[in-house]
């Protein structure tokens, strides 16, 4: 039997309230508390199953130390389809929480439920994890970027106050090249660290417009007569100008340079160039054209959006922001420090004393050697997954850590420090690229966190 | 007879001071006149006559439309080096000014001195490329940063009261690749350009620090007790922060764009990483170590110096300055429109519907068939020439557009802004990456310019 975690979350809290006068002990204690409960085996719901929540649903079924047992989603296409993957693998059909956009509430409510997968558009992210951690669930959130630094508070205020997890889904954390880089890192290769890059460079013009049948591309609809994420992503295009989408290029960089438990971010200044993709791809499509409605729409993102940000141990970061316009995908990592660099545009390195000097050599015998065991035993497991297998590690990681009541990896301070950049680099723009000083989200706690 | 051009500077002035009433009128009536003087063969003085300085000189002493007939240097070592570039071209030994850091004023006063190329340490450009236009020389300037703003005008102010041209020597815009790449730029391969990216990224530790006797590397000695660009260059990396050496990347990029000819600067913002690197080299070479005096010395350029550029119609330019680290070389090109993108890191391209979507695809061929036809006509007399070639380019250029005494393609206004990123990295970064306002240097002219 699951043990019921929200009754255990008001207990917890109560014995949280006797030591309330030493402020952010009150966490500290819940964890410890928690920490002891653990299972083999968890319920978990998915608030949101469109194609990312449908890819995770996929994940899960697949493994026998979970079970999917609700879901909530307002679109029925989308929850016909997820139907259908718990019929591939002959599981029982689970509660549907359809009954509009606050129903995902009653889904919360379900005592048998232990974690919840967000995988909604942007602007539910942070309410229902907000809204899960007061259920007691140990919350799993998609990624995306806020859209108030006063948000990102109300994420770390709730975790502190409820002690109930936050994990913070970044996938690109479980790349395999990433975490080979990552395994190099730790074991010093490329010295003390003083240069990042990353970026979400990822041509969503098919994404951003589509026919309204097809998830992607064949027409240049937006909003309501489109389906799937130009439903409601697009908009985003037209009404805001900032990094939007900045985690997949950071969470890895940031995890290399130890934000949050030992360093910090300090300040940040954002420029962005024209916004021209966008319209040229309208007017240019064969079903748009000078006079389509959508030739109308001034879109402000800026189709090439830049952010510096300065760290507390002198690092800088660049960071891109790139959907407009015709590309190949690249994250863009570039990870540099006084004894090497890597960069994946080329998948080459220099490493000082161990590769040929003031050349690139390929990083590729590189990344084999520093394999990340964790990958090197599950490959096999991942293979299929989505993203080149790495939401495989993402999943496993999730559930390993929601099974034993864990602190996540990449937690509410992470997820805070991460999503802020978006409002943060809003304002910069907004200001003619001033620099914007980034809060401290840990309140103090990162000189001394692990 | 070469004509006297101090006398004609002279009645120039003379008569631009007829219209002085009008203000910027002066200098293009300056210019109209002069225009009309051209000579099949010049004679050019050099000041500066390090490496390169003889470069240049080598360059210049293989042509039969000009004769290097004055140099100006203050080391006895560089001096004799010179000479026997004479030497080997067999030609007759230049008059040399080597009575001190001021006796290039005398080379200045040389009547039969048509041209002078400056090659010196950074703080004499701008000093001795104003006695130069005074002189009424057609002067070359090699690249730098400026120290201040204030200098950037100074050098502007005397090319519009002299009415003598400048030509801001900056080789990267003749590189083989760039050459192509502008072409397929003005051709409209890539739209209209939205994005660009350029850097100084280039490992001078062995530039900065030698052992005296050699000009790279050997040890880690600067200053007084060092040779050739260690002796003043490393200085710099002591007490300046900011993006010392900006002209290499932004040139062909500025170029690009048409900056001063539709298009301008408007502002920018620098971030500095961390100090690292130098230390890091004196204390693990092995002729430095802990103990060595240079290892108790307090580098303030930062290893690694971003800077991003706002531009009038929209683009964004990041740039990087990187010297202290272990690296491959590389500029660090990105060329990025509505219609595609380049970069020079992976040599590779992507051009929508000429190659395939979302893939890189190899630049080569494309720079092949899009090579510019200055450089396809005179590929065997670059061979061997500097820096892959485009040294012969850049000299080709200088003294065809010397002999005809027409206004350079790389021009004042140019130079002024390109070295203005110096002073105004410095600046933005001392003030936490604010965003720093950039001059019009054409005061206004740039809306009609060509």
């Amino acid at each position: 039997m699951p043990i019921n975690r929200r009754k255990f979350l008001q207990s917890s809290a109560l014995a949280g309230a006797g030591v309330a006068i030493t402020g952010t002990a009150n966490a500290t204690q819940a964890d410890q508390i928690k920490a002891n409960i653990s299972k083999s085996k968890i319920n978990i719901g998915v608030i949101g199953s469109g194609y990312r929540g449908q890819s995770h649903i996929d994940l899960l079924l697949g493994r026998k130390d979970c079970e999917v047992v609700a879901f909530a989603d307002i679109d029925d296409r989308m929850i016909a389809s997820t139907l259908k993957i718990f019929d591939k693998y002959g599981k029982p059909k689970p509660k549907v929480f359809k009954d509009g956009p606050y129903d995902y509430k009653n889904l919360l409510a379900e005592e048998n439920i232990d974690a919840v997968i967000i995988a909604t558009p942007w602007r539910w992210h942070s309410e229902q994890a907000i809204a899960a951690m007061k259920a007691g669930k140990y919350v799993g959130t998609e990624v995306c970027g806020a859209f108030s630094v006063d948000e990102c508070w109300q994420l770390v205020n709730t975790q502190e106050e409820t002690g109930t997890h936050l994990f913070f889904l970044e996938n690109v954390c479980y790349r395999r090249d990433v975490m080979a880089i990552m395994n190099m890192v730790s074991q010093d290769m490329f010295g003390d660290l003083v240069h990042l890059e990353g970026g979400y460079q990822h041509d969503l013009r098919a994404v951003k417009f589509n026919d309204g049948t097809k998830a992607y591309g064949g027409g240049v609809e937006f909003g309501e007569n489109a389906f799937h994420e130009a439903k409601w992503r697009t908009q985003h295009s037209v009404m805001r100008n900032g990094d939007l989408y900045p985690t997949h290029g950071l969470g890895p960089v940031a995890q290399m340079i130890n934000i949050n438990r030992g360093n910090r971010f300090l300040y940040l200044t954002s420029m962005s160039s024209q916004a021209v993709g966008l319209h040229d791809y309208v007017v240019n499509h064969p079903k748009g054209g000078e006079n389509h409605k959508n030739a109308k729409v001034k879109f402000k993102l800026g189709d090439v959006v830049t952010t510096m940000i300065k760290c507390a141990n002198g690092e800088s970061i660049t960071l891109y922001h790139d959907t407009n316009l015709p590309r190949p995908y690249s994250i863009g990592f570039r990870v540099q420090g006084t004894k090497g660099i890597w960069m994946d545009v080329n998948k080459s390195l220099m490493i000082e004393g161990k590769t040929e000097a003031h050349k690139w050599t390929s990083a590729d015998d590189w990344l084999k050697k520093y394999d990340h065991p964790y990958w090197k035993e599950n490959e096999q497991k991942a293979v299929g997954a989505g993203h080149g297998g790495m939401d495989w590690f993402l999943i496993d990681e999730f559930v390993n850590h929601a099974k034993e009541n864990k602190n996540p990896p990449i937690d509410v301070y992470d997820a805070a420090a991460w999503l802020s950049i978006t409002p943060l680099s809003e304002e910069s723009i907004a200001a003619g690229s001033s620099s914007v000083a980034m809060p401290d989200f840990t309140r103090g706690r990162w000189m001394d966190r692990k």
